[in-house]
């Protein structure tokens, strides 16, 4: 926030002939007639969160295209759920927390500026700003989705999108506020490397531990692990692609005295980054995937490295965003393969995109800094610039106490979801699918009686679960097989071979 | 237009020391060096209006995903034919009824600025005020075509695309221009409730109840009300969302002075809005739809609450939008069921999303309203905030006059067209799908023979119709459960429950 | 680049009564304290950049669509792949082949900023200007795509993404750096006319050319020309319209002084430019096709237009945009069947939309074009203004060099990677798809052993090829038919023709 505030100072390399008398004159003027220019500043802020927002559908689309296609509709709708309920809690006490600025407020937490308003001078930058974290906050939120995707119940994961906000408004407050301990150490991360690629990832993590695999994905792990829509996946990491660009640039907080330079360098060195890094991820698909390219690798590899490279956009030379974004890009390719080995089921691939790059992407600032004498973000050189050990000292301690932070909390949240309301759909609605058991697309399922009824209305099964098999009411077994992607009008037919054939759509 | 001029009066809250000779000095540079500063308020509207019209994609993919798959692809063409005849005729005839500025303009209706140009010194603000306009136009164009889906001819539905810019236009004067009578009035409707949502739901209802519903809409409901692709709706919706952050936030017509201010509050009034409206979308849905999150109440919860905010997301607290909003969903979610029940058939929900929530956004005015110090843009304050009943009953007027207009010019125009042209296609078309019937897509339907051929150009059926119902060349009966959603090669199969299984895509 | 200076000159009609010393204090006042509003410029530019990458989905989308299914994942990856191996190779050479100002820059070519760097005063201006101009080239290529859709080796297809910034490069330096040969002559091209979309269409005209037709394009037509899915084509075709605005108003490279205005003007052009082709489009599908709405006619109609409009969008009336917009949509619309009948296979329209119109957007600046007093970006007047025939002289040896250059250059790269690695694959992968033999969708396929295996990596086939014709392991012949847009899971069913019926989607 204090950001919004005016730069007042003249450039420094002054080469006008005027005296000092009109240059102090022509300060006053430009104070008095151009108090109002912090519209360039905040417009240039609310676009920047403008086009965050479009990356909620990229997630979206990202996550629906990679699940199976009985899921694809549930994934969209909990994307929609981390816009409200995240949103909700974040303008109630999110904002509060992370830049509240009354007395109570300290460097471990704000406190103030609840239930977000603003009738005074400060208006435009009170809204502004929090319109702007707002979108940082549910995008956070939304990053867990991933890892929930497919087997959790959509009434907790209400409840998770609502509390998760909290795991995020207190590291977002240590790294961003005027009195933030991080940030009083010196901190850098400009655009949320620490304060929401790590923090969702890691979230994402503990949410997946605590949910188990998804039935079967150690098994027979080729199904389970077919997207529904590539197509589909392809066009979500698109959108983030580019909204990527709004992101990083919109993390300049303006444009006016010098940050319009740091905002093209954020620019350039984002999408220099992510050519570099989707290049090896299909450098590395080609040589360990028998020269295939595996589409996984190419979202992975650009997402890899826009996340690496988050921390410190504004700052480097494009040249060192190569170097970040491809190394981001290797640790993001080859964890997908570490993730199976490890039985982690990450089903749109959170840990290798967000959790493990964020950290590399922390951890190089204390390499790459460099003192920024344009708008003073960055306030000492990193090892490669001979600022010795401190500042990779401090991004070391950042990365550990967010990612302390965020286990313990998201384990105590969603170990209190879980006993409370449950975290995770019985096996066999599992194996019906989210879509229809939770919005009734294509029949409908009615979780009591275990009724399944076609889309025309028509009851078709009663379902019955025996030791974790589903069976029909006939007591017929329904292979996984047979009720992966399908509308589960399928399940009625008398030959199960031939739905299979049939009805890959 | 006005608005684009400069706002030349320094800050009211004058603190700084110098002295008023040098304030004047200031003044003169400003007003001699900035008389270009026209382009900060002109490229936002610029940038606005880039974002308004993303949102007729928006519409496409919504309205797309909510009919049938055989109709996907018609009602995609017919969002781009708003933009393209509406478009026409707003550049005509459109503008320079709604902003013309002749001698012969007057507070019922603008003239002059036909066939928009400019060549003087205007022409930054006539083109960004034009561009910006349009996309309003065809944007109110667009919502009516989600009530006529599945059964308007398409060269019909091009004639009214042309015409319906008059429909929008008049009452666009009479809220916007200068000179507008209901603006005299201290009418206020920052970005459109009125002129866009009012307008284009009623035009809607009015369309729907002059096509009668879709063949066996209410006999056999379950399955015309299935969505052709829940995920291109949603996808649809979340472009609707950002787009209308946008949209709400150019509509403050600039930057300069206060508008900025004016446009952060419409960013964060539009979203506490949208998120409160669509948790309460999903907690109707709950309660009333056995514990389903129906995915029509997250998208009618959601837009139903940005529409009804639109009126004053600029002047009011945050609490207030959320008010506001929460009511708007109640009411688009509720009406869902109504519709039903009257009988009205409107695929994609115009009624209970724009014209329903449309009236309480204007109505809510009345209540909340209060007078805008920054840039003047209401003059009194609503009943609560000890205005009196005078907005409430100006909100009122304009409400009933827009409606009334707006039912009166939509059924005059439709009854002409329906009685030369003719609106409705006929029964065996309506079964076949308008992707066949109107573009070929998987075959093609030859209307004077009625011969199907198949995508492969042999002649597969020639359809006869009796009484309504459709037959093939051998006179059996086609059901309507075997052609809903099929390409039609499938109608030529020997078994047709086979065929109803096996091609649920 | 140099455009991106401040405009230090005050408005010509100066109305102001200040006297003469004041307006030198106001200038030195300005050249001081606003020596930073070169932000307004930059961030123009940034975010007209940002809606540019976008179109790079657009166009992914719109070929996705166009192209059979079992190529619909395929065509997505080269889109990205433009961005990246196009963005690197302009990141380490093309930029400065443009734009390079060292002392061996010539006319002819650019020498000087290879791998992109900066660190002086100059950043924001270099930074703003790369990452735009970027933009630019990464769409030359991705318009090339197209033309090499369904029949390319992907490998061989990344090599040629990265040298195709040559291609575009050298006519970039002619059009548009200050030192260019054709800019000195007084060439106008503002966004591109010849600069992408002539070079573009040009290098797929070559492209397909030397691949050839894909199997059976001109034997059994109507299947092969069947979109795979016109609904995410239509997407995508709105998404390159809603860019194609910021594409063209960006081109005005800022909005001070009075580039806002020409901004304006660009706006309006490319709408109202766009919105008479399409209408042109659909009329021309009425009348040639039956009383059918082809979708490609409107698709083709409005891109068509839109093609020819970029040469002089911030220039020209609204009226004269109309007349440009119209013929090039008569050119787009009737060159589809005219390739047909020249057997030249462009899977997605490239020459119809980009090569042809843009030529004539070209010549029609030497008709159309009028001196601009504004921003000066033209010096004279074309032939219906009394210019005489010098711009369409210019106009014409634009053209012609371009072509002839781009001609060449693609001949010989596309001959060189055609001879070393291979520019098409072997039929029987191009029957089964680039989807499955490139990516493994729904199942794989091993290149040395020709084993088909199914998603559930079960061995279903090896597959024989005999004289271009494709059999399975026991010597039964899979006809097109059956392979065309199913997954291949199907090729190992008894009854084929079952199969066809009942896969197509």
């Amino acid at each position: 926030m204090a950001n919004v505030t005016l730069t007042e100072e003249a450039e420094t390399n002054d080469t006008s002939t005027i005296d000092n008398d009109n240059v102090t004159l022509a300060r006053a003027i430009y104070r008095h007639d151009f108090a109002g220019q912090g519209w360039d500043d905040a417009t240039w802020i609310l676009t920047s969160a403008f086009i965050i927002f479009t990356m909620q559908s990229g997630f979206g689309l990202l996550e629906s295209g990679s699940v199976s296609r009985k899921n694809e509709v549930n994934i969209m709708v909990k994307n929609a759920i981390d816009v409200l309920f995240g949103g909700l809690s974040y303008w109630a006490f999110g904002f509060g927390l992370s830049f509240g600025t009354s007395t109570w407020s300290n460097p471990f937490i704000g406190i103030g500026n609840f239930f977000v308003n603003s009738e005074s001078d400060d208006m435009g930058e009170v809204f502004s700003s929090f319109f702007f974290h707002m979108s940082f906050a549910t995008t956070t939120t939304t990053i867990v989705s991933g890892a929930m995707a497919e087997r959790t119940k959509l009434e907790t994961y209400i409840l998770f999108s609502f509390l998760n906000t909290f795991i995020y408004c207190v590291p977002a407050h240590w790294l961003w506020a005027d009195n933030g301990w991080l940030k009083g150490l010196g901190v850098v991360d400009v655009a949320g490397a620490g304060g929401i690629h790590l923090i969702g990832g890691v979230t994402g993590l503990m949410a997946t531990l605590m949910l188990k695999p998804r039935s079967g994905r150690f098994e027979e792990s080729k199904e389970l692990t077919a997207m529904g829509s590539p197509t589909n996946a392809l066009f979500g990491m698109f959108m983030l692609w580019w909204g990527w660009l709004g992101f990083n640039c919109g993390s300049t907080y303006g444009i006016t005295g010098g940050k319009w330079k740091l905002a093209a360098r954020s620019a350039v060195n984002t999408i220099v980054s992510s050519v570099s890094g989707g290049s090896v991820g299909i450098f590395l698909s080609y040589t360990t995937k028998k020269r295939k390219l595996d589409v996984n690798y190419l979202i992975n590899g650009i997402l890899g490295s826009l996340v690496s490279i988050t921390a410190m956009c504004a700052l480097i030379h494009p040249w060192e965003g190569i170097v970040i974004g491809s190394i981001g890009s290797v640790i993001s390719c080859l964890s997908i393969d570490l993730m199976v080995k490890l039985k982690i089921d990450d089903p749109v691939g959170v840990i290798p995109v967000h959790a493990l790059p964020s950290m590399w992407g922390l951890l190089a600032v204390g390499l790459f800094i460099r003192e920024d004498t344009i708008e003073n973000i960055s306030r000492y050189n990193g090892l490669l610039y001979g600022g010795g050990w401190y500042m990779f000292g401090v991004q070391t301690v950042a990365v550990l106490t967010i990612l302390t932070w965020t286990m313990v909390m998201a384990f105590v949240f969603l170990k209190l979801l879980d006993i409370t309301f449950g975290l995770r759909i019985p096996l066999h609605e599992e194996l019906l699918g989210l879509d229809l058991v939770e919005h009734s697309i294509n029949g409908s399922y009615d979780k009591k009686t275990s009724e399944l009824s076609g889309a025309d209305g028509r009851i078709l099964e009663v379902v019955k679960t025996d030791g974790g098999r589903m069976y029909n009411s006939n007591l017929r077994k329904l292979s996984r097989t047979v009720t992966m992607g399908l509308p589960f009008e399928m399940l009625n037919t008398q030959s199960i071979t031939n739905v299979n054939v049939t009805a890959k759509p």
